[in-house]
């Protein structure tokens, strides 16, 4: 028999789009993900799809995908997890004699306004950048004095890490997996993020973050990348198909109030109306194959 | 061969207390952890490891030791779980009269000012709550104009769920396995938080977040709580035992100036001068049995 827990907890904690707005969303309130941009990464806890920015750091998507085509990542590892912070994979302690032939990439931390793209605002204060908002699916912070933007630093963003010079990138990736670290705003190349299965890379061996910042020394812990493929390259057949909220859209604008309040008859205090742009992933739909 | 990455990680990323603070603290910067409010919760990925705060919430604390003395959650499960949200445990859907002993508590969502506790300013601005700090080791909140604080809700956070009406939590509690979701502080009550082992939640079986709120409807796919214990009720020998960084200490005010901008040489663009205050964990070191 049902407990008197579950119908409130429907009631409090609704998270997904579907269940947060009240009408169902226009159909051209979804765009579908380029398959070009679709990174599909395997690990023996299910599969976690990226889509990539250029928009943002066309450099580094070019550079990941080259690298996912010449099966860089092939035998590679999740070697360096902080419960709460990133899993990053590649190459990490290894043969230096893979990685001379992607040298390091000038880095691409934020990009001048003025693009194709449409900046739209979160409505509502950050304590980070001048302001916040989404910009084609992606979260991102503006400032525009200095005309720059850039994707924000929230669980699930997709960045590479860098030596400690500014233009050292060049092959390792890191995944927001905890509170979302804003101070690597702009200071690292995001260009990025999770669109599906976030919660398998939740079940990555951890390393200790303070021995060796978190790296894992024992090769045979870490868990293995059993493959990163580009859609594109996946026969149409078994291709995955997502489609994200526009975040220009009615339906995002309304997706954003349910989020700061989801569910106004349950609260005691009706909560400040503060909407931390890392607490309203933009809703992702996974079209075909069926999920 | 170390690659160049793994110098300049070590630098970016350290996250833990040892590696950030530059002196050792003094001794008495850490104070132990009362093992009756030390609650160690079993499932086949490992243990985690929950620090109770009866200053905040005495009836909920004292219902929980209850509840755990009674072998109240002896197979029973984490029967609901939200990536990026909360890991939630207890009967579920379930046996309606294993409840009955254990009738509704009046909430105790916050509480006066004025205790035997020091609040200790994070000294850094915080959207949701007037003042936000630490209570001997808890994320609290302060609204001095109310008279009232409470635990704030971060990552390893540990509350009791509830019904719509506000003295309804019983028996079931959730932890914080997301993003902090702050719209929750003084809605629920909140009463402690995981000091060890938030690892281990990390790899829970997810529910949906679609369907049924997130509730697993298969029980065979829902991961078994093995076992919910208090330190106190542990042997001696095999006492886990902890020690917690002061949070009034002068090591705790260099800690958390080291997790503003841990690695100054690393940034191209210094970050704001702005500590989220879910993003820096009070400090916690195992003593005994060694880890």
């Amino acid at each position: 028999m049902r407990s008197i827990f579950s119908i409130a907890l429907a009631a409090i904690f609704a998270v997904g789009a579907a269940a947060a707005v009240e009408a169902p969303p226009a159909p051209d309130a979804w765009r579908p993900v380029d398959p070009d941009n679709l990174v599909l990464i395997d690990t023996k806890y299910g599969e976690t799809a990226v889509e990539l920015a250029p928009a943002f750091a066309p450099a580094h998507v070019a550079r990941l995908r080259a690298l996912i085509r010449a099966h860089f990542y092939d035998g590679q590892s999740f070697y360096r997890v902080i419960d709460g912070f990133v899993a990053q994979g590649g190459i990490g302690e290894g043969d230096d004699k893979k990685l001379k032939d992607w040298p390091p990439l000038k880095a691409e931390f934020d990009r001048p306004l003025g693009g194709d793209t449409v900046f739209t605002p979160l409505g509502s204060p950050d304590l980070f950048a001048p302001e916040a908002g989404h910009v084609d699916g992606f979260p991102a912070g503006r400032d525009a004095k200095e005309g720059r933007e850039w994707i924000i630093h929230c669980p699930g963003t997709f960045a590479f890490a860098r030596d400690d010079k500014p233009d050292t990138a060049a092959t390792e990736f890191y995944i927001v997996i905890g509170e979302a670290p804003r101070r690597l705003d702009r200071n690292l190349t995001a260009f990025g993020r999770v669109i599906d299965g976030l919660q398998y890379l939740q079940k990555l061996q951890r390393g200790d973050p303070d021995v060796a910042a978190g790296v894992i020394a024992d090769a045979a812990r870490r868990d293995a990348i059993l493959g990163i493929r580009l859609a594109s390259d996946v026969p149409q057949a078994e291709r995955p198909k997502y489609e994200v909220m526009r975040t220009e859209s009615a339906a995002f604008a309304q997706f954003k109030a349910s989020k700061t309040n989801p569910a106004p008859g349950f609260y005691v205090r009706q909560p400040p109306p503060i909407l931390d742009i890392c607490l309203a992933p933009v809703p992702v739909r996974r079209v075909a194959p069926a999920p």
